[in-house]
This record gives structure tokens, C-alpha cells and sequence, in this order.
């Protein structure tokens, strides 16, 4: 009999092995490399939220949440709110600059649902960072299953697959810090497929809707783990039968147990990619490619043609509709044109935080170079283990190709220390990269058992002197 | 040209058409039929939610959510909440005893969603009962299209119709009671995109999960309204295209666009069914049939065969599993199992919101009968216009039967007055009928220009006698 087999025999759902695994875990010890993969991921997670959190809507949305007694910091802001609304504004800051991480398996921003939920649940009750730990990891696996069970079935239908999946992750997160019991924690990821959801509908146009996506997600599994605290429950039989949330938004429910029966076994927490850029994750390798290919000598002002190769369920984001993307409307959405970022590495050899200031769209250097730019699809990919890239560059000195089969980042070829670090300091840094430095020591090397308030207290005392 | 032809060569999406309408609203003198219905809908509503907040899990819930400074008030708890939150939960509680009105060819609970988003928005700003009616209608109008344009897309899913739609409704409500603009309105009908959803996966175990449905899409429009207001940019094409509300939810945006061209000419508000009874709208005109055989003399206790006729798309709610509506598990499950209504309604002679007490599943002599029910599709009905039920009952004394082609309480039938008036009391009373009776009052005849605050102090004083 194999697990699954015996899984079904007992009559355990999905959310049943969810539930006793997040359930579970106060009481077990974690491995080391998975208490540190979580605790990369929420420094990585509060570094792009801050850099997010400079978004003006951003920023006057804070001004209309803001509580003077609320439990819930909006990073980056100096404003306290309700721990929900916390979560849901932190979260929409985390996807702010598209710089947070993705479980590439998954094709989750899990960091963006997940951190900010575990981070309000445990300010709320005044807990500590290793009640944190656990919950970014208990949220992790469960969000990234639920995606890695999709098999790309959400995208398909037209939706984010980080807030279908970020939903029952963030749930898990705040039940996991709460350490509420296996029957509580069934409930609110029952509840929380009432909160499951989050259109593409951003990707015609490149509006800002798509940050809500994550933030809604976070607050919805927030709020279904108050629900269930209060003693609401919720379906059993949240992810099968014939109005789960696989039949409803996805492919139907098939293989769903089976991705559930090794929590605890694997880890998904390990198999995060932290972005070095931030633009979309699938054109990360792309990019680096490019970068190669510039770097051994290339003359930009001889190129003649640009030919990338993507796995195609890529093509929605950063390829469709293709006029959209060689013409962006906004800064913002360079960050899903290919061929503008394309074009963007070859001009300026390299693209940062500080590529996307709003003078980007004026520059014809680059909007001319994107006319060269096409893109075929690459037929046996490692998509979606990996985020793989190629390129072929013909110019005026004949024809180069460079080939990314990992994007920079992956667990197999993760960011070193100094990377992560500045990537933080470049995110916080308000004008006093000291006072950034300073908190990046704080989050990486606090005690288990700091409590999560005084780290709130020291990001509110780093940030005061920029101008936000 | 027809109407919609002309919009399309306008280029005009159905949210170009929402907004406008929407935003239109504080400068057009509103029919005095649509007042009134509005007037109706937030009443109805306050008194089926302040009976729905009894639920214990409610009222724990609402202990979590109070905060003494918020400006939302939770009804029948005698707390308050931040706005957004106060939606949500007076949201839930409409909808906690399935006694909340209907928009039957919509098959949308819109006022669940729609007068909880509306009244904490004219709340936070100090606004009057007359912005309150503009968001109610606003809200309604919207939701009612959304539905209808579903064609029980969202329902044929595994998505409840309700909270799907009810996400836009209750958007339009805030947008419409904090008299924004039509670009600011059609953002926050493109981010309530992202928290549009809510799946009927209670249907298979009848959890309390249901209520959240409405309550997070209550919250989800009024926090979309909010994040436009701080200028958060929206899909501008969030029903129609790809990624949009029916491609990914439902069966495809056909014929939105026609849906939305009457905005302002046919008034959906009208077209809504208040509930005569606390329980699943399609069993209504069966229990009437029920009732007319049994009043005309039938021996109850002769019955060898009860045979229910029902349209075919009520039956997920009505008779999904037969096994779990032959033998509900929990009173609230009994709101959805025609066998076991049917029977009450043969051995009591009436259904109330007493019938749902904690003894109910006890009652053999229901649970008994409710064995001799049976269901068959029915063909060609008036569904969705209106709910409609038919039974044959064969006992020792012959063959009765009884169609009722038209649910009681729908516009074409509606409730009078003393019946509307009696229902509040009995939901609103707490010991003290006196009170509830008079809060009635106050709601139904109040001027445009009292504030609504002054009602929510009104409904505190009400309210503070009973156990609450």
C-alpha cells in the first residue's frame, strides 16, 4: 500500500494531512536548513515590501487603513493597523516592485501571501520569531502544493495561482502561529476557500490591480483562521468533490491527495527562488543570457536581430498580446515585457530597482531596440522546475547564443550572502543604508525567541528619517 | 443601431458602463419605487442579520473583530469594528438564517452583500440615509447583472452566485455612497476582480462556511472602493476578455455587454424576493403547496408518498446528496434538505425560525417522513424568473396536489406590509418586541438626511436589553 493509498483508506482529505501537519508542527523539531530557508524568506519579504510600500497609492491607502491602536505594522510606512488589513497591505507591498520570491514548481509568490499573514498573527498576540518560523513554514508547504496540484490548471482558467494557493497559505501561516488544533485549522482552510481567488485580468493592461491579489489572499486566510478561532467551520472537503476549489477554479481534483501525503517528508520552503531582479520570474534567466552574450563584446548599435526561446506557459505574462508588451503603457508593465526588458539589458548592461523610474517609457534607445526583439516557443523546458532562458543575437559580427537552463536564484544556484544582503540594504535604504544594514542584522540573526513586536519597532526606528 | 451596438463601437467596457452609471447616480432624481424598494432591502436585511448574529461562532467572532474607536457598527452585538470589518460580519450574519432576500433571476442573496458594504462606507464618513440609498441601489443594480449575466456559469462551477456578484455589488455600493468618480469607480470594480469568488463547498457537508461567502464579499467591495479612493489603478476589462470575471469563473463573457446597456432604464432593485421563510429560497413554493394540501384537510399521519417537482438547476442546494438531505446532520443543514422541510412543514403545519432549534434533529416523527419524499425534475418551469414548486401527496384518502408557480414574497407576489413589519420584530426582538417595533419604525420612515450613525445608535439602544 502506498501512503496515498493508505491516506484514502482512512478517509483523510487534503485539508484533513494539511491540517494535522500545520497542527503538528509546534511540536516538532524543524530542520536547520528549513528554519533557515524561512528565515531568508521573511527577510527577503520585508526588504521588497518596503521598496513596495513607496507605491503613492500605496502610501495613501496606509494613510486610510492606519489605527493608532492596531497590533499591525505597515512596513514601511510608520503606521499601525488592524493585524488583517496589516497583512493584506503588507502583502500588496511585497508584490509592489514584482521582486518577492516564487516556488518555481508552484508558480507561487507564496513569501508575499504567507510572510505578512504569519507577521500580523503573531504581532496580534504578542508571539515570538520562532512562532513566526513556523508559521512562514507551515504556509509554505501548504501554498506551494496547492499550486504544484493546479499543474498550471489556475492560470489556465485566468487566475493568479499565488492568491488561489496564497489563500489556504496564509490560513495555514496564522493557525500554525497560533498553534490552533488540527479541527480549528481544518475549519479555516475550509473558510478560507471562500476567499480563493484573484483574476490575470491586470495582464491586459498592467494596472495595479495585481497587487491586491496577494493582499487579499493574506487577509482572507487571516480572517478564515479568526473565523475558525471563533468556532465558524468550514467544508471538510475544501479541495475535492464536485464544488472544491480544483473543480471550481482549476483542472478538477485529480492527484490532489497524493501532492499532500509527504508534509514534514519534503520541504517545499527549500525549493524558493529568490529574484536577483525585479521584473517577472520568467524572464530572469533570459535577461541573464542576454547579459552574457553583451558581456563578451557584443556592439549594441549592430544588432540586427533578437530571437528568445520561453517555455509557452510563460507567454501570457510576459509575450501576450505582443503589440502590448513592445508598447508598455507603464513602468510598471516593462516588468512583464519581454522585449522591452530584453531591450533594457542590452542598452544598459545591466536593470536594477532604479531601471523602472518613470522616465523609462521616453527611451527611444531602448523602445527601438525592443522592435527586434521576437520570441518562439521552447518545446522540453525544464519549465516549471526551473525558469529556463536562450537567446540568439545576430548582429553585424555575426551570431551569438547563450542558454540559462536555472534562473539565478534557485535553490540549485542560490543568491551568496553578500547578494542577499544588498538586495536588502538597495530595498530599505531611504537615504541611510547604515540604518538598513543594521536591520537586515536584526532580522537575520535575533533570537528564536525575540518577539516579532520589537522587530516591528526596530524597522518603524530604521525607517523614520527617509521621506516616507 | 441597438444599444449595445452602439456601446461597442464606442469602445466601451460593461465596467465603462457600471462606473458611469454608478457615478451618475448622486445627480439623477431616483423613482420613488426604487427608493422604496431600497428602503425595504436595508430593512429586511438589519433584521434577518441581527437574528443571524446570535450564532455563537458570530458572536465570538465579533469579540475579535471590536475595536472601540471603529466606526462600523456589528449589528446585534452592541460592538464596533473598522469599517471594512463591520461589513463583513454584518454580512455573515445576514445570511446566517438563510432568511435574507433574493434577486431570482439572478439567483443573487445582493442585499447580504450590498446594504452591510453600503452602511459601513456612509458610516465612516458620517453620511445620510439618502447616500445610503444611492449605495444600496448602485450595489443592487450591479449585482443583479453580474448574476444574470453568469446564466449559472458560477454556480455550474462550484462558485456561489452570491458572493461572486456580490463582490461588484457591494464595490458599486461604496463607490455610489462615497460619491466617487467614474474612473475611480471602474478601479474598484477592476480589484474587486480580486477578491471575486467563494466556493459552495459547504453544499456537501452544510458548514457554517456559507456565511463567509457574502461577508468576504462585502469586505472585498468595500476595500476595493477604498484602494481606488487612494488611487490604486484597476483592469479596466474585468468582465470581459481572457482573464476576465466570466472567462475564468464562468462560461464565457457572452452578452455582458447587453447585460450592463440598461443601467438606469430597467431597475433590477425591484425584481427582488423577500423571504417569507428561513430557509433555502427554492424550497419556498413547495412548502406552499405543502401547506395549501394539508390545510385542506389531509391526514398526516396516512401519507404514503410525498413527490416533490423541482427545476433541475435548485437541486445541488435542494437534493445533493439525497443520503445527506434525507438525513441532515446539523439544524442549519435542515435550511437545505427538501425531504426534511417538506416533512416539517406536513407534521407542524408551519415552518418558523423556532422549527430550527437544537431539538429539531431529534424529531422522528420529521426525520420518519421526510423518508416518503421524493423529487423529479421539472421541464419546462417559469425558473429562474421565479422559484416555483409542485407536489403530488398520495395517502389513504386519495391523491391532493398543489403547484405554486410563483414563490411568496417575489415582486409579482409580494409580502404586505404587517407580514415585512411581523418578520423584523421576530428577528430583531430580544425579549422586548416593544423595541424591535419601534426601531422598525425609525428605519422605515426616517428622513434622507438622518445620519446613519444616528440609526446605528438607534439599533444599539434597541439591542441592549437582551442576552446579547
Amino acid at each position: 500500500m502506498s501512503a496515498s493509498e493508505i491516506t484514502q483508506s482512512l478517509d483523510l482529505t487534503a485539508s484533513d494531512l494539511a491540517a494535522n501537519f500545520v497542527a503538528s508542527l509546534s511540536s516538532m523539531v524543524m530542520p536547520g536548513e528549513v528554519l533557515k530557508a524561512a528565515r531568508l524568506r521573511i527577510i527577503d519579504t520585508v526588504g521588497v515590501a518596503v521598496a513596495g510600500s513607496a507605491l503613492p497609492a500605496l502610501q495613501a491607502l496606509a494613510v486610510s487603513l492606519a489605527r493608532d491602536d492596531g497590533a499591525g505594522q505597515l512596513w514601511g510606512s510608520g503606521r499601525t493597523a488592524v493585524p488583517a488589513q496589516a497583512a493584506m497591505f503588507n502583502a500588496a507591498a511585497s508584490h509592489g516592485e514584482d521582486f518577492d520570491d516564487t516556488h518555481t514548481g508552484a508558480v507561487v509568490h507564496g513569501s508575499a501571501c504567507v510572510v505578512p499573514a504569519a507577521w500580523a498573527a503573531a504581532e496580534e498576540r504578542d508571539l515570538t520569531i520562532g512562532d513566526l518560523l513556523r508559521g512562514v513554514i507551515a504556509g509554505w508547504e501548504v501554498a506551494a502544493r496547492v499550486g504544484m496540484a493546479s499543474g498550471g490548471g489556475f492560470h489556465r482558467r485566468g487566475l493568479h495561482t499565488t492568491s488561489v494557493a496564497g489563500a489556504f497559505g496564509a490560513a495555514a501561516a496564522v493557525c500554525a502561529v497560533w498553534d490552533l488544533d488540527a479541527r480549528q485549522t481544518r475549519n479555516a482552510l475550509g473558510i478560507s476557500g471562500s476567499t480563493a481567488g484573484g483574476l490575470n485580468a491586470y495582464l491586459e493592461d498592467g494596472s495595479q490591480g495585481k497587487l491586491m491579489n496577494p493582499g487579499f489572499a493574506a487577509q482572507g486566510g487571516y480572517l478564515a483562521a479568526l473565523a475558525a478561532t471563533a468556532g465558524l467551520s468550514g467544508p471538510g472537503r475544501v479541495f475535492e468533490g464536485r464544488h472544491g476549489l480544483f473543480e471550481a477554479l482549476g483542472d478538477g481534483p485529480e492527484g490532489v491527495l497524493e501532492e499532500f501525503d509527504d508534509l514534514g517528508g519534503r520541504w517545499e520552503i527549500r525549493e524558493v527562488s529568490t529574484k536577483p531582479y525585479p521584473f517577472c520570474h520568467f524572464a530572469h534567466a533570459t535577461v541573464d543570457a542576454v547579459l552574457e552574450i553583451r558581456g563578451s563584446g557584443l556592439d549594441v548599435q549592430s544588432i540586427d536581430e533578437v530571437k528568445c526561446r520561453l517555455p509557452a506557459p510563460t507567454f501570457d505574462l510576459l509575450c501576450r498580446p505582443w503589440d502590448a508588451k513592445q508598447s508598455p503603457s507603464t513602468p510598471y508593465s516593462v516588468r512583464f515585457s519581454l522585449p522591452w526588458l530584453v531591450a533594457l539589458a542590452l542598452v544598459d548592461g545591466e536593470i536594477t530597482r532604479a531601471s523602472f523610474a518613470s522616465g523609462l517609457l521616453s527611451r527611444h534607445d531602448v523602445g527601438r531596440l525592443a522592435q527586434q526583439v521576437s520570441v518562439e516557443k521552447w518545446g522540453h523546458s525544464p519549465f516549471p522546475d526551473t525558469y529556463p532562458g536562450s537567446v540568439l543575437i545576430k548582429s553585424s559580427s555575426g551570431i551569438a547564443e547563450a542558454e540559462q537552463l536555472t534562473n539565478r536564484g534557485h535553490p540549485t544556484a542560490p543568491l551568496d550572502g553578500t547578494t542577499i544582503r544588498a538586495k536588502f540594504v538597495d530595498c530599505v535604504a531611504v537615504g541611510d543604508s547604515q540604518r538598513a544594514a543594521h536591520l537586515y542584522d536584526v532580522l537575520s540573526s535575533s533570537s528564536s525567541t525575540t518577539r516579532v513586536r520589537d522587530l516591528s519597532r526596530h524597522m518603524r526606528a530604521s525607517l523614520t528619517t527617509g521621506p516616507r
